[in-house]
């Protein structure tokens, strides 16, 4: 057995307390043997002056949309997506999905993401990049059937069928994979049931969008007399392993029923802002019982993949939903990038104690913005940034060592990546 | 004369055009002589593979609360000044202050914020921390009247009169000053009027909070049958060199007074979501005209002093407070964080051409969450964080070169600043 230890620093254990101590982690098995004083390892991973947290856990983004950063801000979610990002995406190919996703990997690392859930296509380029990365990921390829008729509409959830199954376990089993319909209002009600039922045979959970705007509440309101998640749940969704992005416009129906099904949510405050979609009743959820992991969502409606900021964001956003500045406190967001992410993935990370996998993210302590030190849980929520990561640790393999990536080029990495966006923009 | 060339780099012109230039800077006057290409100067600043921008303004904030970063969160508005802030802060000493406003300028040096407005105490000690660090800044004693007998208010408004008249142009001219009544119900209504009479003859402007919360307006609503700022001008207040903190709780006709008058209005994003205080309009007030600028405000309300998070914070509350994704656009936020920071502090700050004060901030773009390049507005206003600011000029002064400071020790300052904010928790 090989191991590593990571040594000198303060540790957060799954209670949110603050320890000292040190985190011995087999290598071999990815996973972490020990938290207590005075270990030692075959490798040292040096921890003074610094915080050791679970790795964070992006529960929904489209990583490879790194490449249209910035291309088209401030545009309303429909506007923005039949201008401007559909028509880009229509002429992605797999290198530019490959070259993105490596970016969005190098972005991860470096602000102490080690899992992700990724809906996008061209899945192989995904699952290559996650390999190459050292990342945990869930993947899939995202349906769309508007628009298409019946043929290419089944064509393209049996292609996201076939991803989920050629590609489950992948990686060394650090790749799993959901069927990923789009959403309830852009895929064909029949097709979703359909190849929902495929999921089950095929034994992978599903992932969609859902209530991220009143547009997708309203005409299934209109259609169906029913709330969306309500519907969702007769057409096959809502398993305990399922997880739906957004969930902004839900109510205390839609709380308890997830809540009874274990299906989570992906709560996403920047996107939500940015796209002007609302507040997600967060406070609601979690008192109702909900599992809520945070996701970034794409690069083009945040712009960045910082989970620290998407805890930020959640505390603030969550406080003026509820008109409360109690709600949904610090300790509740930290909860949400790490446990409750790792829970809405169905992979045992998300929180430093013997057994759990070694994904980890070791902040470093020494900054003004962190000073002075009242309490750390705070400023995981309020004051770190990703930049603050020194190492970052995934299934017990170092993927930045004093910022430095193992794993990736960052450089090689970033010069492809905006050859292929400028590329990409000059053909749309 | 002495001249340092900031060169190599891209810069931000004040129209948001960004072109490949030099940036040639007289030390002496402190201020920009020229901005072209192929310039050379007595000392060069290496901003290859770097955007060159106008030093970030951070147009409210009561500097010296680093000290209380993360004691208290999750709690409203008015518990949380009553139960943990004044408490705390009513054990404050000059000493205890001036390790807090220099741990403030440290963070601020190191996230390119050049210029800022502190209403806060022990002004002798927030001005020499103004002074030692290099950073330009408009200062005050706060006063706060509530729970005083007359004797103490007026002692306490004349201190503040005094600290405005005895600071003005201090460290060179990088200090101004402001008479700053805490806000329009916690000062009584005749020692505002008189003072603020004081003030103008003084020729110092006046900052205070302004219908930061329901709580701020409703009263005055109430007594006087009028709004805020109505009854505020009536007091002789929004002289046009004044401004105000916060305006969450603002209607049409406040908008158009703060127009006609020309008093601006920092808004605090982060502030108002973490303290539940609610949305400012900000697409209204720019739509009327009204000068908006941003603050962080104290770190106890936000956690950090970061103004790139308060331009995503910005921008992103903006469009929920309208209902419209394209409102309080990318490059909104980044005049408000430059050109209306300055105009609100009556700096020559904020710009980058010929004549203007030499306060500048270069950022690295060679970082992952920065790539692709289609927008470097956009990644100022989105993407960016503090930490990706590699120097930071004011006055034409060298205040951080390649992430280390000239004028202030960080690790000292650091050190200092938690050994007071332990004591003060100590004595609470």
């Amino acid at each position: 057995m090989s191991t590593l230890c990571v040594s000198g620093g303060r540790v957060l254990l799954p209670d949110h307390d603050v320890v000292r101590a040190d985190v011995l982690v087999d290598r071999d098995e990815g996973t972490i043997l020990a938290v207590d004083e005075d270990l030692d390892g075959d490798e040292t991973l040096d921890a003074d002056g610094c915080l050791v947290l679970p790795g964070l856990v992006n529960a929904h983004t489209h990583a490879a949309m790194t490449l249209l950063r910035g291309i088209a801000d401030d545009k309303p979610l429909d506007a923005w997506l039949q201008e401007d990002i559909w028509p880009v995406e229509a002429a992605l190919t797999s290198e530019d999905v490959r070259a993105g996703t490596e970016l969005a990997a190098v972005e991860m690392i470096r602000s102490g993401t080690t899992a992700f859930a990724d809906m996008y296509f061209e899945v192989d380029a995904v699952v290559d990049a996650v390999e190459r990365a050292g990342l945990r990921a869930r993947v899939g390829h995202g349906v769309v059937t508007v628009g298409k008729d019946d043929d290419a509409a089944r064509e393209d959830a049996s292609e996201s069928i076939r991803a989920a199954e050629r590609f489950d376990g992948a990686a060394d089993g650090r790749v799993s994979t959901a069927f990923m319909p789009h959403s309830l209002t852009t895929v064909d009600p029949d097709v979703l049931r359909e190849y929902t039922a495929e999921a089950r045979e095929a034994g992978v959970p599903v992932h969609f969008h859902a209530n991220e705007t009143t547009d997708e509440v309203d005409p299934i309101l209109d259609e169906h007399d029913e709330r969306p998640l309500a519907w969702a749940r007769e057409q096959g969704l809502l398993e305990p392993e399922d997880f739906l992005a957004h969930g902004v416009h839900t109510d205390a129906s839609e709380h308890d029923l997830l809540a009874e099904t274990g299906a989570g949510v992906v709560h996403c405050p920047a996107s939500n802002m940015k796209l002007a979609s609302g507040m997600a009743p967060v406070q609601d959820m979690r008192e109702a019982g909900v599992t809520v992991a945070l996701g970034t969502d794409g690069a083009a409606s945040n712009n960045d993949l910082d989970v620290f900021d998407e805890m930020r964001d959640a505390a603030m956003l969550g406080k003026l939903a509820a008109d409360d500045a109690s709600a949904v406190p610090a300790d509740a967001v930290v909860e949400m990038a790490t446990q409750g992410g790792a829970d809405v993935l169905s992979i045992d990370s998300g929180r430093i104690e013997a057994g759990a996998n070694a994904d980890l993210a070791v902040l470093d302590l020494d900054a003004a913005h962190l000073t002075p030190q009242h309490d750390l849980v705070s400023h995981l929520a309020y004051a770190a940034t990703g930049s603050d990561v020194r190492h970052t640790v995934c299934d017990g393999q170092v993927l930045m060592r004093d910022r430095e990536l193992t794993t990736l080029d960052a450089a090689s990495v970033r010069e492809r990546a905006s050859e292929h966006a400028q590329a990409l923009v000059d053909r749309a």
